[in-house]
Formats: C-alpha cells, sequence, structure tokens
C-alpha cells in the first residue's frame, strides 16, 4: 500500500500532464442557448463561485439587470430588480456550465459564445465575445450604448465572426500566446500583442468571405479597437486545460480560482466540484485612475483568474514588466513574483518560455500544500470597478488570493483522505 | 576662447538633440528614378561605404547582375559582367543618396523605393520594399523567382502601397518601433512585432481602397508572410535621425556605420562625408544554418547598421534577449551589452523604453572618442551570407564594428581640429 504523500505525487503529475497535454482550439462563434450546457431561457450565468442575488455586488447586479433588459426579460432596471427577487430566474456560475467570463461574466441566453475546443480530451469551454471599452456589462456598467453594441455583437459580428473562424478550420490558442508571452504580453491584463496575432490570423478569411466590404472592415475595427479582445479565448483555452486536471483522486492541483466580488473560491482536483470560499479581497497594489482609491473598489472580480490557475497572468508577469509597474513595481519584482509563484507550483510550462528568464517555461500547475506550507498567496493580476457608481472600470494592479480559501481546502483535503486516521 | 574638450561637448549635444528630434513618417512609395537624387538609368546603389565593382564581395556582384537584368540593361549574366567592366554604369553607395538598404542594399533605377520624411527638419530618406526570403538580391542570390518577384512588386505591390501610404496619411516610424520594443524587438533583427502593428495601420485602407479584394490580399499575404518587412521602414527612420546629426562642428559623435560585404566605414559628424574604413569582420558570435560554419560566410554587409548607429538593434538586444541566445548568449548576456553600449554613447533615449531595465531608454549618440577610450566596440545584430555559391542567408548573430574605424576617425578628428596644436 502506498502512502499518501507518494499517492499525492503522482495524483499531482496525471493531473499536471493532462493540464499540460490539452490543444484548446478556438472553433466556433454560436449562441449562448444552443451551446453552453444546461442554459435556459431563464438563465443568466455569472462570474466566481455560486452567489445569490441579494449577496452579489453592486457591478454584478447592473450586469444582470442589464443582461434581463438585453434579453427582453426585463423593460427597465426597476423590472429586472423585480424579476430577480422572484423565483423565475436562476442565476448560476459559468464553471457550472463549462463556461467563464472576464469580470462580471454575465452570459445570458441569446448572447453569442465563443467556443473553444480541447482537441486533446474532446471538452469544449465558452465565454463572451469581449465587449471592449465604454459602458459595458463586463465591467458593471450599463446603458443605451451598451444595449446597442450587445445587439451589434449579436446580430452582426458574431455571425461574421463565426464564418471567419470556419474558414480558418480552427485558431490554436496555445499558438497565440506562445507568440504573445515572446512579445510582452502576460496573457492576462496584457493581450496587446496576442490580439494583434489572432488578427493576423482572421485577416485572410475575413476578407475573403462573401460579405460587404463595410461590415468586414466594422469587424475588423472592432476588434483592432481592443486589445483585450483575445482575453476571453485565452479564458476559454485556461478553462479547459483546468477541465482537464479535475476529478483526479489524490491530488491537491488547483482546478479553478474565482471570484464573484463577493466570494473568492478555489477548487482541487481530487476534491470535486466543491468550492472553497473566503471574502474577496480589495485591490491595493494597483494603479487607480484619477480621482479614484482603493476605497472605491468592488472586491476582486471574474473568471479571468483561471489564466492564473493555468500558470499565466501573474505567474507570468516576468513576460510583462509594464504589468507590474502598474502596482508601482520594478522589473526585479516582476520576476521576483514570477519567481516565487515557482515555489507554490508543480513545473514549468515550456510551452510558455520567458525571453528573460533564458527561456524557462512559466510555473503552472498551483500545489495547494505548497500555498498553505510556505504561505506564497496566488499573485493575479485584475481590474478593478466601482463599487457603487456604475462608472464602470476605475484601475487595475495586483491581487493575492486569499489565504483561507487554501487552509479550508486542505482541512477538506485531510477530511476527505482520512488524514487523521 | 572655450577649449576644444568643452566644444566637443557642446557640439555632441547639438547632434543628439537633433538626433532624437527629427520625427521620420513614412509617406509614400515612388520609383528609386523618380525620387532619389542623382538617380540615373544607369546607376546602381550598393550598401556601404565607396567600393568598386571588382573589389566587391561575390553576393554584392550578384545582385548587382541581378539588378541589371531586372533593368533590362543585360539579358544574362554575363552580360551584366561585361557591362560592369566598361565604364557605362555608376556604382554608387546608398549613403551618398540620403538612401540606405539592408543586406547587399542595391538599389536599381526602376526599383520601387519607401520614401520617408522627417517632419522636423523636412529631410527625406529612401530605402527599398523588403523583399521577403528565398531567392532575393537583398541576400545575394538571384534567380527565375527574384525577376518575377521584384517585377510584381514594381508592377502591382508598389502601386497599392503608394495608394494605401497615401490614403493613412503617413505613418510614424517611431510611433511603431516604440511599441515593437515593448514586444520584444530590438528593431534590427527582429520586428515580428513592428511588422504587426505596420500591418494594423495599414489594413483599413488597404480594404477600402478602390481595389480587387484578390490584389488586396495578395499585398497583405506578401506583407504579413514577411516578419522582416518593416526592417528597411526602420533604416530610413533611422538614417534621418542621423542626417540630422551631421556636419556638426566639433562633434565626435557616428553619424553612419555601414559595410559593403568588403569594408566597413564609419561616419563623424565633425568630419563631414570622410568614412573612416577597415576590413569588414565576419561573423563569430552567430548562429549557423546546418552544414553552414563562419568559414562559408562573406565579411558583414548592409546599410541596417544604421539602426545601431541610432541606439536600436544591438544596442537595444536587452529587449529582445532571442536575439542574444542565436548567438549563444543568455539573457543576462542580453542585458549586458545593452548597458556597455550605454558606456559608449552620449544619452538614453527615452521614446524607446526597455522594460526589463526598468524602462530605461535605448543607449543612443555613439562617440568616437568613448569607443577608443574604452575599446567598447558596438555591437551589431546582423546576418550571415554565403560568401560564394549564391546560396543566400546562412546564419544571424552578433559582430562588433572594428576598433580600426574609430582610431582612424579619431586622428583624422585630432588633425581636422589641430588638437596638435
Amino acid at each position: 500500500m502506498k502512502y499518501l504523500g507518494e499517492r499525492i505525487r503522482e495524483a499531482n503529475e496525471i493531473a499536471l500532464e493532462r493540464m499540460l497535454s490539452v490543444e484548446p482550439v478556438l472553433v466556433d462563434v454560436d449562441t449562448a442557448l444552443n451551446v453552453i450546457p444546461d442554459m435556459t431561457p431563464n438563465t443568466i450565468l455569472h462570474a466566481g463561485p455560486p452567489i445569490e442575488w441579494k449577496r452579489m455586488c453592486d457591478p454584478m447586479k447592473r450586469a444582470v439587470r442589464g443582461a434581463l433588459i438585453f434579453e427582453g426579460l426585463a423593460g427597465s432596471e426597476d423590472e429586472a430588480e423585480k424579476l430577480l427577487r422572484t423565483n423565475k430566474l436562476k442565476l448560476s456560475p459559468n464553471h457550472h456550465h463549462n463556461a467563464v467570463g472576464p469580470m462580471t461574466g454575465i452570459i445570458s441566453p441569446s448572447m453569442p459564445v465563443i467556443v473553444t475546443s480541447d482537441l486533446k480530451f474532446g471538452r469544449t469551454a465558452f465565454s463572451t465575445l469581449n465587449e471592449g471599452g465604454g459602458k459595458v456589462l463586463w465591467f458593471g456598467t450599463f446603458g443605451r450604448e451598451t444595449l446597442d453594441r450587445l445587439s451589434w455583437m449579436r446580430d452582426v459580428f458574431a455571425p461574421v465572426v463565426k464564418k471567419v473562424i470556419a474558414k480558418t478550420g480552427g485558431i490554436s490558442v496555445w499558438n497565440i500566446l506562445a507568440q504573445g508571452i515572446q512579445m510582452g504580453d502576460e496573457c492576462h491584463n496584457r493581450h496587446a500583442a496576442s490580439t494583434n496575432l489572432f488578427l493576423k490570423s482572421i485577416i485572410e478569411p475575413l476578407f475573403s468571405i462573401d460579405l460587404s466590404r463595410d461590415v468586414a472592415l466594422q469587424v475588423y475595427r472592432f476588434i483592432a479597437g481592443n486589445s483585450h479582445f483575445f482575453l476571453n479565448i485565452t479564458m476559454t483555452a485556461c478553462k479547459l486545460a483546468l477541465d482537464a486536471a479535475r476529478d483526479i483522486q489524490d491530488s491537491t492541483t488547483l482546478t479553478a480560482m474565482s471570484r464573484n466580488g463577493t466570494d473568492f473560491g478555489i477548487r482541487v482536483s481530487g476534491l470535486g466540484d466543491s468550492w472553497f470560499i473566503a471574502p474577496s479581497p480589495y485591490l491595493l497594489d494597483a494603479l487607480y485612475n484619477p480621482g479614484y482609491s482603493p476605497d472605491d473598489g468592488a472586491p476582486d472580480i471574474g473568471d479571468s483568474s483561471i489564466i492564473e490557475t493555468m500558470g499565466l497572468g501573474g505567474f507570468a508577469i516576468a513576460a510583462a514588466p509594464a504589468m507590474a509597474s502598474f502596482a508601482g513595481g520594478s522589473f526585479q519584482e516582476a520576476v521576483s513574483i514570477t519567481k516565487q509563484m515557482g515555489l507554490i507550483t508543480l513545473a514549468k510550462n515550456s510551452k510558455f518560455a520567458i525571453p528573460v528568464l533564458d527561456f524557462a517555461g512559466t510555473p503552472t500547475g498551483i500545489d495547494v500544500r505548497k500555498v498553505v506550507e510556505t504561505g506564497i498567496l496566488p499573485s493575479i493580476n485584475s481590474a478593478v470597478v466601482h463599487k457603487s457608481s456604475g462608472t464602470g472600470q476605475i484601475g487595475a494592479g495586483i491581487v493575492k488570493a486569499p489565504y483561507e480559501c487554501f487552509t479550508k481546502a486542505l482541512m477538506a483535503f485531510g477530511e476527505r483522505y482520512n488524514l487523521a486516521a
């Protein structure tokens, strides 16, 4: 009979091998209701671990109300509010539907979604198409322009992108991110190069398909004008990698970190679908827009920390020192963060080679035990939204996952695997 | 009366201020004969300092013969060779015609050329449009496909690019390079990000102008398929910066480094148009294609070292550690090269901020005195072509400018400014 330590080591090797062997390919764009499992006309998906309406933070509430208006389920924010106090709607976490969404992460039934498939294990993951800047649901802000943009995305943009992706035969997400890492993207808060590379991979089909030139140019402009466009695609790929590592007996490998703006939750491979929850932290190490301070921000929010769970974003910050300087840090601080993340992870992912570390791979595969033992917390590159005014984004910076999630998970692991016996 | 040291310091400040204040904008594409000063139907321009036909290296000779066939001045390489032994042609350095060209750098009268203007001082500089890979004149290799490509570039590609650039209203070269430096380009051997950024700035006009979609796609593919496309544009901008610093009384600032594959030459601001010459070095610190070694390479060649004269390329190698790894070097070696270049230059160019050096600017403004005093030689990122077989490129790596050029220039400076007196 094997000792638990040995079993954990073997289980984590399997988890890691699965994470690293996925081949995520962007294959389609479709309507959420058509493709997302257990999506219904009355379901609204949100970022983070499960949360009921009244506990949601203000920006998430605004985005949910906006989505209900977009769906035609409510005629105004007041109507939406009333509807939300009935039992007629289902609010459910993206993560329970093979989906992920940045910031508020709201997905409603008629929204178009990215469809990314893992060629290795056959899973599929979903996310919205990134809305860009301005009054946008993902940042918890809503207005007439939000509805107009969402309608255009549904009626014009998504059908074109669907055809374009079909014509490409599928776009390898890791391929783009591997180049992005060479070009100063850490693949969370900075996707400038990756978005350019994505554009490069769709220009030919976009301008070759049977389509008016005006529409093709509109589609091009929308993507080219948003350096975060590739973010949601990255998130689906990371979701696929982590889903491949789920439900492995004895494994202490993290399979999700996610925030709903109220709670921060993590999941662990050997502990199935359970969430281990703590209050979501505020962004103290951040650059705030003029006139704003940490006092104005909502707690950290979004499924985008699936990127750090996969060893990119904050874990790859040495590749994008500008992201450390957001938080007042130097290049050496960026290197130091990436190296620290090496102390709580299982391996280096050679697919993502960091030039300034002599092309060492990104630290990947967070081990709950290592986080608890060392006290080194996963470092997440994130953005801040206003806690109450509906202003949307007010800053960006670095946040640490709460220690409490990890101690809770490790205690549950002890109980589950009978460590006391 | 001021001491010479003080006069030199003041003169170098003026040179530097001029270099740093140019605003190079890509404004047009036109035919060499139409726009390059002193171009004639019988003139062939080449890289490097002046050189007569018989002293040219084999790759440059091949490119010159190819250009004569392209011009219809010769029907075969033999005929070209015979013509070159007469007095009917003028071979002249690009640098004497406000032009620059990478590697062999051949410009013949009917070739289309980039036209880049300096909005600050009103100068204009020229270069060919980059041919890309395969059998190409710039790498000193020639065949049927070379002629076909050059003809297509003249008849199809250039007229489209001309219209596209006109529609953009001009493209700021520094703007693209400043972003490129943030994305892992050192802006000589690596232009992957800059070329993507250039593409991004022309997609809308390219697909908006009155043009068949097939031709627009051909033009797009040609640029998108060549990550060095922006190289020649960078060179024209650097040429403008250095030309702005020319002919300043008392200045010891370098205004050109250039190689013709036989000789390496430098020019100094306070010494007018004189070239200070030494044998061009071989690339020892380079990665050679399988089957090739330094023994197979021609001496270093091309006007592209105008990029290092401006403080990019080898001087900015810390921004592109992959370029140091070509020569077997680590990230620390790349940083060390950039820091060493700081010891022979006058200032840091804040336009080009290197992320891994906490956004310090690139070391710029080479002072001949500092090179002679320290023995630290300008480090140039370069490529190698085969010395005799017509194979074209066989490697890429790092080369140092010859010390002899600098001692000769400093002695001439002493004579010119009567240091002995």
